[in-house]
């Protein structure tokens, strides 16, 4: 797409003709001041929105941008994933340079709307700005039936505190690209999760339906500091296991040609957008949810009356130096170790 | 506020102290992976999100933060008004610079929080990102009665065309700014229109309660590309009276001053934010209409079967040059003339 031919509103039309819109959730999609949503009854309508900047959260040097497309929206399904909710749809704020490249503008919407089609999160709006260098928001609107959100504030003492996927591949993958870039198809692999997370999006949903859970987060800012926002929007204590914390496969031998601790990544690394959740043991063992959910379940801690998170390994406390990414932070509170 | 030392979470932290949510329409605002709104039944919900960017939308030389924050919000309730819609709430994607002046992000907050406070419209989520740049992108979600929102495609053939306000003003504004400042008292009221639109953004939803329109639109690209919009939507032809346009008061003057013509700004400037509607004769004279909006209100045309958008002056066809604003296309073609 050459956007000095298009100009902005053959952008729009060219994205308006390529967003699949399902008429029974949208009344109206892109082409009007605003999108029309029909609201049903007993429902809650969760909204989030998560923001990439070229330079900080991305470089073209180590992304492609059909990754950065389904990057952008898979980081907000992971949001709406971690409140039990089905995404309904999204909005694109797109600023790129007058003289951007067509093939990553191309490429870019094509990864957004392959998985805003394979997620059932229709493209219905957005803003199309000049920007001197890419940046990119995402607002996403989901659906959860009224009451059942899975909240921070969810958590209570006895329940069990269970993970999806494998932690640490994101920060780890992130190290890699930092130091001259993955040296194996295995590294290659720690790298994808950096560029392209596929957060289990449909996994929070399915433990609403099936009336398991009450509290979940998503593990973006790494898994000591979203454990960190339960407990206190809760009110409790997180205890972990860090034998049991599920570590990204390859992480260890990548960690270690790195000379990083695979441990630390994979507890205060962030970016892996997976599931975090919290259920009493009446909602079974970690197989059984992880055949309910369809994905890997791991069960790595429990939750108890007092307050803070918890590490231990072999019985004794565990003490962990870095407590996973803030921005504006100074650079070194946020570097790996 | 000092970033430095705040940090993400306290940046987070202290905007949603500011933030004032309704607990009757947000089940969560700030604080968890998404917000939670209560839908009602026999509600529409829209959506709509708008983006500013420094160096393209705005500059610290020409706009103070206060005036950038309200703005900020402005545009999206001027959408959202535009389809007859409440605001309900806002999210706003913010990035700033690490070393960003506390008194900017003081001002910027202040502004948008308060009149995000006037118009029932709370901060309920967001994103805080680091970037080299200031950049704004505010997503507004707003109710309207099923079916009734004001389009795009709603303008039908007898329809009269009237416009909230008076036009103009905010192009002749930047026309100003790039040219040295305002000289007078009546130029700077030009330059507010362009710093810190005021949108009529109760007068769709008025509009829909008394059940006298169907069709609108905001003037945000300019008068005659926004009418462009509804007769192409609607499948109907504009004609517009030029002589009954309503000029900013101050235009004329500061055209002459410019070299500027003041009705080619009225019909091709943008960023006015005023409410274009369109009603059957039946909704009553301009007057009427102004009494029950609470604003002025002009009739300045009329829809009729056919096609595009016709302008006349004294019973002649009136050729207009320019076509409002675009976001990519060469300098040339978006500069005023």
């Amino acid at each position: 797409m050459d956007l000095a031919t298009l100009g902005e509103f053959g952008l729009i039309e060219a994205i308006r003709r390529r967003a699949r819109v399902d008429r029974r959730v949208w009344r109206l999609g892109i082409g009007d001041d605003a999108a029309i949503l029909r609201a049903r009854p007993r429902e809650d309508l969760v909204l989030t929105t998560d923001a990439l900047v070229e330079g900080v959260h991305f470089r073209w040097s180590t992304t492609d941008a059909v990754s950065l497309g389904a990057k952008s929206l898979a980081v907000n399904l992971s949001d709406v994933g971690a409140m039990g909710a089905n995404a309904l749809g999204c909005l694109l704020t797109l600023g790129v340079p007058p003289g951007v490249d067509p093939a990553h503008l191309d490429g870019f919407l094509a990864g957004l709307l392959r998985l805003a089609h394979a997620s059932h999160c229709p493209l219905i709006g957005g803003d199309t700005v000049s920007s001197p260098l890419w940046l990119i928001s995402v607002t996403v609107v989901g659906s959860v039936a009224r009451g059942r959100a899975l909240l921070r504030s969810g958590a209570r003492p006895g329940d069990r505190i269970f993970v999806t996927g494998e932690l640490g591949g994101a920060s780890a993958g992130l190290a890699l690209l930092s130091r001259g870039g993955p040296s194996s198809a295995s590294e290659r692999r720690l790298v994808a999760r950096q560029i392209r997370p596929r957060p289990p999006f449909r996994a929070g949903a399915a433990l609403v339906r099936a009336r398991l859970s009450r509290a979940g987060i998503d593990v973006s800012d790494g898994l000591a500091q979203d454990l960190g926002h339960v407990a206190n929007e809760s009110g409790v204590a997180a205890h972990v296991d860090v034998a049991r914390v599920p570590l990204a496969r390859g992480l260890t031998a990548a960690a270690s040609r790195l000379g990083l601790d695979p441990l630390a990544l994979a507890l205060a690394g962030g970016e892996d957008y997976e599931l975090l959740f919290f259920a009493p043991p009446r909602a079974g063992t970690a197989a059984a949810l992880s055949r309910k959910l369809g994905c890997r379940v791991t069960e790595i801690g429990v939750i108890a009356r007092g307050s803070g998170v918890h590490f231990a390994r072999d019985g004794s406390d565990y003490r962990l130096e870095s407590a996973g990414f803030q921005h504006f932070k100074p650079a070194r509170a946020n570097s790996e170790k």
